[in-house]
């Protein structure tokens, strides 16, 4: 199978770097030709220097992956490709793009003859080594098409992948997987936050973190990456407790509020991350005015505090 | 390694398995004793019939280990064993006691130079197989004793168990266990529900959480469950949605009080419970009332909702 590979950042390096590995005959073009040609000599993948280029390098019918931001940046390349790919290829988006914007790129694209498939892609820096855990949005026969690389990519050839349904499924089930892992990361965070500060017990947190992989209900793959770092280093000083977001914890929550379901605690640890950020000063300001106001409570001043 | 357990529950007769399966002589009391002799056949533990038969049969200086509800059983059986057992025997609370009540006990059982170990045991109904993950709280040389049942109840001799520090850091990690627990599975449980009500894209959530076992970030122990019995049934159609609770969930909210350390997610997690079980009911009837007050809107009857 040949693919065509646009973005060659952290995610798109590796995978490129597995596909070749796995037999897949990849074409890739990066913004940075340095990197491409760099990966090229690493991996012998075929680097090319435009967008043109690799759609003339690709024998039609066409798979091009995409593997760049979501947002601008992929809606950019999309827009190029839809007027470059032709009937029959498939275009593939594995950013964690807006499921209703890959919806939209779908129906476009479908205009003109050309398959969608949206892929939501999980596995991080580690997914060079165990793979990439795929959700696939698109139809029967573009999803078929991706089968060879697929297998390849994910972390075998008959697990760690799924055809969720149609057009915009395979982005919409990775950003709800994204809103579980900002719950589960504060859980986390939380439980181990009250352990720290209970300081009479002087728990060492890095030997319960790897004690509880074993056997405890709490045990998973995020547990065994705190354990690691606890392991080194559980004061953790050098770290500013400023946690970023990125879209799909967002979109979780404007889901949920779209469906009217709860989702409280994946909102919450949305909204913990904003106040890491400092999004909760000018609230906590106010606070200590109202209490002052009505109680004549001191405040602190902001070099105090 | 001889060993007196008294509880044959859920737990208590699994851990008799192990134990005996190890090579541990167990000596069994509980409650009902058709329970001890059927579990007796089973396993070859010796069966007794009291407390005090429990004390005489154990070769001092005696180990003791309580498999009770924690509560008020719990604190009887240790009311009685104080004044049973003597200088240089060790007792053993495996309930998920609250931290503090085991820091008292330690203390009253120490006075009279018995040694008190308070065990948090997770594992659940898979322990038996997998072993339990055992977070111990006591004197270095009352956890040394215990060592050989440790390894035998354990996943492995030297893994999935840890002596987290004096009296009460036992039971006060496995309080922060259950907290981080409550959190994440109320992630899943919320992103399930989205995915459940996106019902425009039928998604298969027995085939996504199968898939996201497998290389994904949310990969865990708890999704293994929940992808084992959404494969049989993601209606759930029988199941009421009433979510009972937990001393630890509680206790873990009132720990984030104590010491003023935000716990907000596990904290939610623990009202949301609440809600399941109807906790909610009269804040909702008074708000229905409060928009009709101020809006005129309608409010259902009770019989409509």
């Amino acid at each position: 199978m040949e693919l065509g590979l646009v973005g060659l950042g952290r995610m798109g390096a590796n995978m490129a770097r597995r596909l070749t590995r796995g037999g897949i005959a990849v074409v890739a073009f990066n913004r940075n030709a340095e990197v491409t040609q760099a990966l090229a000599k690493e991996t012998g993948l075929r680097a090319v220097d435009s967008l043109e280029a690799l759609i003339a390098a690709l024998a039609p019918p066409r798979v091009v992956w995409l593997m760049l931001p979501a947002g601008d940046v992929t809606e950019q390349h999309v827009d190029v490709l839809a007027s470059q790919l032709a009937k029959g290829d498939v275009l593939v988006d594995g950013a964690n793009s807006f499921y209703k914007d890959s919806m939209r790129r779908g129906t476009a694209l479908a205009k003109r003859g050309v398959a969608f498939v949206d892929a939501g892609v999980s596995g991080g820096v580690w997914g060079l080594e165990n793979g990439y855990a795929l959700m696939l949005g698109g139809e029967v026969t573009a999803v078929a098409r991706l089968k060879p690389a697929i297998g390849v990519l994910a972390p075998a050839r008959d697990r760690g992948w799924l055809h969720c349904g149609p057009v915009g499924a395979g982005h919409f089930t990775k950003m709800i997987h994204n809103g579980i892992e900002y719950g589960m990361m504060q859980a986390y965070a939380e439980g181990f936050a009250l352990m720290k500060a209970r300081a009479n017990f002087n728990l060492d947190l890095g030997a319960i973190a790897e004690m509880w992989r074993h056997g405890s209900v709490v045990r998973s793959w995020l547990l065994d990456l705190t354990a690691e770092f606890l392991a080194k280093d559980q004061e953790l000083k050098e770290i500013a407790p400023f946690v970023a977001d990125s879209g799909e914890g967002r979109w979780t929550a404007l889901e949920a509020v779209e469906q009217g379901v709860p989702a409280p605690v994946m909102s919450l640890a949305l909204m913990m991350r904003f106040a890491s950020q400092g999004g909760d000063e000018y609230a906590g300001k106010l606070l200590a005015m109202m209490r002052k106001g009505f109680g004549g409570h001191g405040v602190k001043t902001d070099q105090e505090s």
